[in-house]
């Protein structure tokens, strides 16, 4: 401990790329998970908690969005202590590829199908921006072991039913669906795909997917540039196209163009574009199934939409993919509106599980991206960022601090959240400027006067502040924000100040 | 991607010392860490979630435990993918070294005092051994700001409400304080500090007090020996002993059995211990003092006592030390009863943010071990460690799925869990192990003949396990266990078996 005096000081700093959440951010997105486990739970999920910690060996090289520079994960490796060499570790950097070792080590006791919700940060070793953080939560539930596509259905219609129930009205969301199995079929149908050889132009087929995935961004214009020679953005970098030939362009968008306002016309338009392709009619196929379960349940258009623009950049999805989208506007950083956009997404990934078992396992799943939503919610006003404080006993004289205590005990006794000031007593602003800094609602003040009068001072502190703001209200000349009470009138009338300030 | 065949495949391990948590582990854990956090909450703290990584030199040299082997973080170092080299970035020990590196950063915006809780996992790069994992989670609250010890005698009430929240009955636990500087003081007549040359005997100091704390595991005569030459262990390892007088050590043991019934007494006792020693008297006032505030609101020696062989590893307390214990009896691994011990501890460390900022900043806290705390609930058979699964509705006609989603989205509009079985459906019986496997209380059943008669069979599988297991209970008999019902009866049928069946 004395040699420590000599080192510099340690800089007090947030890691770059990570933040500290105070107060209501805490407990909002905490509020917004429990709402979110109680719908997964509702649809027969159950909880899988695995740890932050994997084998890099484990989490393999799924890492989505793999076009990012310095996309990576944060690992090291074991120092074991003797010359054999450790395991590398990593911090997982989604909850599905945990989720595949889970299921791959535990699948003679588990149940089959295994339908898990999962919750919690993930970590990614990016180079952080505004607005991109390295770690960040999800918030998934998947079904293992389920081939039908009815688990599919059932996913969109939970996600339809999960963003209503943390506050996005019906209107303000949208869940869209597609099928890579048609996305192959129009490729077979381009001469991009050969199902005798699926092997061959996969470098193609990433930069196709990863082009039309950015259809919202880039535009129509963007994504056939992408297509075909490439594209120079803004800065002046430039992206590799495709190389694709105009006949090829026009197939691949004519199939995101297919989506007309009625899902069945859309689905014959898919149909033809399919041709023969036998991956193609599949898909077709279990996108009709699915609009079908959907418009049984009642899942209309105005919340679950066929729209074949939808194909999410991950590599690993195999069939059905799907995306939930809020459709107000917002500000941007420049002050121009723009539609919030994408909140969640998922989709079917029948190879995860194989890594490690050589057998395929069909499995489908969602991710929501907690953090976007709480920002939506902000955004729309449903949640506010701020959380009030608690009632602040205030101490006027230092001697009596058991009696204090006593107050803030009888508040809480009555499930009032309350406190005693614990700093310096002295400056009595200092006590007052606390309680504005903690949002609290009331300070309770007993000093030696009002205690040879057993009672208190109580001071409305959200009226007062309302008071000193607009002082020429009349209205509030009635409703004076601070009153005498009888001791034993404290909790009562606390009550009622906290009833009339919602 | 056509590469990844040659590879052999990934082991499905979770890494060593680390542990995945399945259904009820995960819900039980959340519902406890939710009542801690509501009382936490009513005694005004507020929520703070800091990144589980921080950089090496914000984390600082403050790791509990200093003796144990291989003691250490997971550290790495960044890769700046530049010749500069990168941060040293960890994952967090605990939750009380990231609050120091918080209120450090943003002390200007923060209240004063500054009353937070913090939950969640936390990391020790520890050899892994049995019940002892590598992930593991605290829960704390602390008053950062707060120089009186009313700040601590209010965390040791919080302390006994928390358990009591959480289902520890009064008199299955007890909170023990104590006093650093008392310690200090005895240490001071023992003549192993000198006011005037604190940094001298540090080295025997932090012998004293390790040995003091393994009272409870080693007993009297072991901690006198690590007071003195040292002890043997009953595997032949020798610990170093701190090489006391036998003068000293009657001192130091004097001061460890210095707790009488009545805890005036015991004050009393101790004040004679620590003589004339300055530090020694502050102690035995500011521990008279907690000891008034805490009769004062009826937390009397049935929750909160003076102890003084309480004084915790920790090198960092410098005032109040206390800690939760549990005083009933569970088997240990052998079969023999022993207490439960320990489930919380925390104090006072007034020099943590100081390393920052280079002023004291007085502070006091606990930290919950909530892993600990859910295993003393299960002994106490207050937790059970199984979840009650969702109704599943079976699938009798594939044909028919949308009959089957209906059915189930009917209940959980009721507010029921329930779920449409997923797998493959031809081999019912396999649907009825399912639900078996998932514990699910019912199972809905509707073939091409209930349909035609427009009603459903609904089994109940917890009165049919109970059946099966004491065919011969006469009682059972007038409750059969499955019972057609008019298919509009499905909820309230539904609802009716699982009100019988709490």
């Amino acid at each position: 401990m004395a040699k420590a005096k000599k080192q510099p000081r340690p800089k007090a700093e947030t890691p770059k790329g990570f933040a500290d959440y105070f107060a209501a951010e805490v407990s909002e997105r905490k509020a917004m998970l429990d709402t979110i486990a109680g719908v997964y739970e509702l649809y027969g999920f159950e909880a899988l908690e695995s740890p932050a910690v994997e084998t890099v060996e484990a989490l393999g090289k799924f890492l989505p969005d793999v076009d990012r520079p310095n996309a990576g994960v944060f690992a090291w490796q074991e120092d074991t202590q003797t010359d054999k060499p450790g395991d590398w570790l990593a911090l997982r950097y989604d909850l599905t590829a945990p989720l595949a070792r889970v299921y791959a080590q535990f699948r003679a006791e588990l149940p089959s199908p295994y339908r898990r919700y999962a919750m919690g940060p993930v970590w990614r070793n990016e180079k952080p921006g505004p607005g991109r953080f390295r770690q960040f939560y999800q918030c998934d539930a998947d079904t293992v072991g389920a081939a039908s596509v009815a688990a599919d259905a059932e996913i969109c219609s939970m996600l339809a039913d999960t963003l209503e129930a943390v506050g996005i009205e019906r209107g303000d969301y949208v869940v869209r669906v597609n099928n890579r199995k048609i996305l192959n079929g129009v490729m077979e149908v381009a001469g991009l795909l050969d199902p005798a050889e699926p092997a061959k132009f996969l470098d193609v087929r990433g930069i196709v997917l990863r082009a039309i995935d950015k259809l919202d961004r880039l535009g129509t214009d963007g994504v056939c540039a992408l297509l075909g020679e490439g594209r120079k953005d803004d800065s002046g970098d430039v992206t590799k196209g495709a190389e694709l030939t105009s006949d090829q362009i026009a197939i691949v968008m004519g199939f995101l163009d297919a989506k007309v306002a009625d899902g069945g016309a859309t689905v014959r338009r898919l149909s033809d574009l399919v041709g023969s392709s036998t991956i193609g009619r599949q898909g077709v196929g279990e996108l009709e199934y699915i609009a079908e379960l959907m418009d049984a349940q009642g899942y209309g258009a105005d919340r679950v939409v066929i729209d074949p623009s939808v194909v999410r950049g991950l590599g690993y999805y195999t069939g059905p993919v799907f995306e939930a989208d809020l459709t107000f506007e917002i500000l941007d950083d420049n002050g121009r509106p723009r539609q919030f956009g994408s909140v969640a997404g998922g989709g079917r990934y029948d190879d995860l599980v194989k890594r490690f078992t050589g057998q395929e396992v069909p499995a489908t799943g969602v991710s929501i991206g907690v953090d976007r939503l709480l920002a939506a919610l902000r955004a729309k006003g449903r949640a506010s960022g701020i959380q009030r404080g608690p009632v602040v006993v205030t101490v006027m004289d230092r001697e009596r601090m058991a009696d204090y205590q006593a107050m803030a005990a009888e508040l809480r006794n009555a499930g009032i959240r309350a406190e005693v000031y614990l700093g310096n007593p002295k400056n009595f602003g200092n006590q007052l400027k606390y309680a504005d800094k903690r949002n609290s609602p009331v300070a309770v003040i007993e000093g030696g006067d009002e205690k040879a009068r057993s009672v208190v001072q109580i001071k409305d502190l959200i009226l007062g502040a309302k008071i000193a703001k607009d002082a020429t209200l009349a209205e509030w000349q009635s409703q004076p924000a601070q009153v005498e009470v009888a001791r034993a009138d404290l909790v009562a009338e606390v009550r009622r100040i906290l009833a009339r300030t919602p």
